[in-house]
């Protein structure tokens, strides 16, 4: 995704909209259909200045000068090494899985020192130098694939390749790059499956077979960054082990069919005081006490995970360079059912018999404004003098003051005339309509990870404290209902779903997969980038275009198309 | 409905569920189905005490000494003058409509000098001195009638009088008092058809034929009080104004078939401007600017009533006695669509063709959680030192400090492990589940009116800030659908919906219905009783039992049954 230009002190700033890096363009196209989740600024900069103020022109989103010698020296070095990256000691908590940068150069998620577990991604590419640069290590490029893939111009669509091993569940997933309004594509996307070794078991010495033994979830992952690369590259290769360690406490209460005990010892348990009895469980609590399910469990997990991993952004962002923030969906399959987190504006809907079923919800400044409103009304120091919590159709003018405008406050969905006063001459906190919403004239999207450092433009003013990392979690019990091969989990970015609706998507599903025999495991593959090219459309008119005409999408597209019912032996 | 009983300094109080006022249950009885919305405090009284503070037993539920000496005044007055009020002086405010006693005597709703909305209520019978003793006018009770409804032993269902005249659209009704939980029925009831005149209109000189002119709306609420009658009986009298005062100034715009104007000057407009193209339309202002519909004019206007029906009640709750609060569930009929605003806990649904349509949602503690806690997170000092914003399934106890338990913080769904820490060990801002949730350990409601009194058990914590006045409003457009004279609105307070379903509710709509002719205007009426009997059930077994000898509700209950296609002439 990309994000405006011109922001204040500390915000990363690029092109918007229309606008292009200098020869990633056809010559005489006209601007691109897209959006940015970043508001364009004033022209003028501001005065206090920031990484890049007097800079002169910056020289790519979310990048100041740094990250550029940054990417310099990575190619560099790529060129001289031939494109071998050098060999890095592996993280003692991130064994087996593909290596992070030092752009992201992960703390370890707390947890107590211990084996870790180990997917089945493709085998580790190191891609330490190349930052903002990579792409998710299963499509498997080349340093000349992965050019390829960063070409503005050509904006071929990528895939796994099928002589590779297959994703998990033969998950179908294609990409493509923006059509030039950021340098480099800030989707990055994640499909692992992760081992959970329960923390209180006694290692090697399970007491009874079915506990003390470790869980498996499948895990599918999609972060659409915005000003710059790093947080999504970051929570790509960080957040599925933040789930990891908030499940392995879980381990064996989510493989004990009673109750989840409502209190644990202190300590984790000796091999003498493994059994689950001891833990306090419901009969020796009060009568009066909530019924807590295995399920809102698992879903404590993942909303507590995505509040660590944007806690180590928040931490790490001055070491790292975790430039940016990202949108956040995530799904996690376990124990027979689909929890589908959303933060941010990506969409997950699943494809079941033709019909659609919604598994997310977008978090826009439109959809959460009244979260946003009550923030600012109970805490107006956020707002500085700069704005106000009340929305207005439209800005209202000085000469207005005195006359009478609509309205909207916090506790309101309808709207109601008021009398001017000065106050309401701020700049409302929330504004814009649709695509064209923003919080602080600044952010489009409401949830997502990363953006501690996000300022007002021209202003010192943060935004984060209007930003929420919770996702809202979904789930899907894949045991109640019989699945064919053509039913899928369609996950996109809003790449996707700007120029494409539900039902344009179950179409396709419709359309590619009874091209193909069902147990043909490309079929998965082969929909993902029918659905890419579609909202992508082909260069023509000055512009992508799709069959209708109308602009093709000119963001960034990524989709994962996970089969529910397929070959993939799941059960 | 009911209160809890002996409630800290300020909290009115009553018998809780299963005690009675003597004399009103049948020897032997044993406790009434029904729940109280306030929570039951431990039996010692607060140290700091309150009006009633050391009074001894207190006399009646959300009524204290004064409140008594009132009732056996009004019902001295009432037998000394023949039953016949005496005549007060209408308010320049309130001509043409049912008066309001002295207990709730209203302010008029902030709006300009001018004429008055006239309903097309039953003829007005002041109730002067009844203060919470009253019932809606429109049933016609004579003394003995107002006795009869207000006995907890016999539960005789009330309706309005085959003679006299009829509701607007045939609207049915009836109500039952309850089995004893608190001293009167704290339900009450309005239905009237309200004119506005628009207040920039030039009285008696409308230029154009289509504007200038009034609106009228039908209207309809149930408003059901907790810790005493006052609240509900004044949002009975007076919401409906606070409407009509919000919708004046709207009469031109919503006649007008052009989108609202954004602005409007800021005073009324002379006879010479009083053409709406002088207000500032769209054209005249930026092109960004969001469409704002008339349906959401009429959305705000019926938010903001309730807004200033609250602060009229904070307003007046001293000098006229306004105890407790209420849950109100309002519908307003204008302009070919039905506007549907609830706060509280009572409930709206259509049933169409048999099918069931949910109009409203119940805001208790449960369903508002996490706004309750954000709202404690941001303004840690409204718990005090005595609660936590967390919720936990059960109380933490101290023994198990350093053990871990399941809890839940504002922005999660699902539960998760923590350390317990002292701070945990205070009580939960949010306890209990279903009907026995409470916000702050007393009341189980979280929208509403009033209540600006309730303080927490044993404290001087206020619990107002926690319950918002807004009603959620929906929307159902009459004209979208040709309804058939069994297609009906039905509107119940909670004692109506504790003990029956939505689809028993629909299959009573179906079997009443069809036992009377369509244009049989006493069929909805009919159904209105069956419903109320159907839930309150038949003395037997030592209770109210329903035919499956479940414990019938022994709450207040009221229904209205509003025709959508029926006799009623409103389109």
């Amino acid at each position: 995704m990309g994000r405006g230009r011109g922001l204040g002190p500390g915000v990363l700033c690029g092109p918007e909209e229309g606008q292009v890096w200098p020869g990633t363009r056809p010559a005489g196209w006209e601007p691109i259909a897209g959006k940015s989740r970043l508001a364009r600024a004033p022209p003028t900069p501001s005065p206090g200045g920031g990484p890049w103020a007097g800079a002169g022109p910056r020289p790519r989103a979310g990048q100041g000068g740094s990250m550029l010698n940054r990417v310099r020296s990575a190619v560099a070095h790529l060129v001289s090494s031939g494109g071998a990256p050098p060999p890095r000691p592996k993280s003692p908590d991130l064994p087996n899985t593909a290596s992070a940068p030092p752009a992201a150069a992960p703390e370890a998620p707390r947890s107590p020192p211990g084996k870790a577990g180990s997917g089945s991604a493709a085998p580790a590419r190191a891609v330490e130098a190349r930052a903002s640069f990579s792409r998710p290590t299963f499509l498997q490029l080349s340093p000349g694939g992965l050019r390829r893939a960063d070409d503005h111009a050509g904006r071929a669509v990528q895939s796994p390749p099928d002589t590779g091993r297959r994703l998990p569940w033969s998950t179908g997933y294609a990409e493509v790059i923006n059509a030039g309004k950021s340098r480099h594509n800030e989707d990055q996307a994640c499909c692992e499956v992760v081992y959970v070794e329960g923390r209180r078991s006694v290692a090697g010495v399970p007491r009874e077979p079915s506990r003390g033994q470790g869980l498996c979830f499948y895990y599918w992952g999609l972060f659409d960054g915005h000003a710059g690369g790093g947080a999504a590259e970051m929570a790509s290769r960080l957040l599925h082990r933040h789930i990891r360690e908030q499940l392995k406490d879980l381990v064996e209460i989510l493989q004990d069919p009673s109750p989840p005990p409502l209190c644990l010892p202190s300590t984790p348990r000796t091999p003498g005081s493994a059994d689950p009895s001891h833990l306090l469980g419901p009969q020796s609590c009060w009568s009066s006490q909530k019924e807590v399910t295995h399920e809102s469990l698992v879903v404590g997990a993942i909303e507590n995970a995505f509040q660590l991993m944007d806690e180590q952004m928040a931490r790490e962002r001055r070491g790292h360079q975790v430039e940016g923030g990202c949108c956040a969906l995530v799904v996690v399959y376990l124990l027979g059912k689909v929890y589908v987190a959303n933060a941010g504006d990506s969409r997950a809907i699943i494809v079941r018999n033709g019909e659609i079923i919604p598994m997310s919800r977008e978090f826009t400044p439109e959809t959460e404004r009244q979260r946003l409103q009550l923030l600012g009304f109970l805490k107006p120091e956020l707002l500085g003098s700069e704005f106000t919590h009340l929305e207005f159709p439209r800005r209202v003018l000085p000469k207005e003051l005195g006359q009478r405008t609509l309205y909207r406050d916090q506790n309101m969905t309808g709207w109601a005339y008021k009398k001017i006063e000065l106050e309401d001459l701020r700049f409302p906190l929330v504004c814009g309509e649709g695509k064209k919403a923003r919080v602080m004239a600044t952010i489009g999207v409401t949830r997502g990870l990363g953006d501690h450092n996000l300022k007002v433009c021209n202003s010192t003013l943060p935004i984060k404290p209007f930003l929420s990392c919770f996702p809202e979690v979904r789930v899907y019990d894949l045991t109640q209902y019989e699945h064919c091969p053509d039913d899928v989990l369609v996950l996109g970015t809003d790449g996707l779903w700007d120029v494409t609706t539900d039902c344009e998507v179950a179409a396709t599903v419709d359309r590619v997969l009874s091209a193909y025999e069902p147990n043909d495991h490309s079929r998965y593959t082969a929909l993902a980038q029918a659905l890419v090219l579609g909202a992508r459309g082909t260069p023509r008119d000055r512009g992508w275009r799709l069959p209708n005409n109308k602009l093709g999408s000119g963001d960034d597209i990524s989709v994962f198309i996970i089969p529910l019912g397929g070959p993939g032996s799941y059960s």
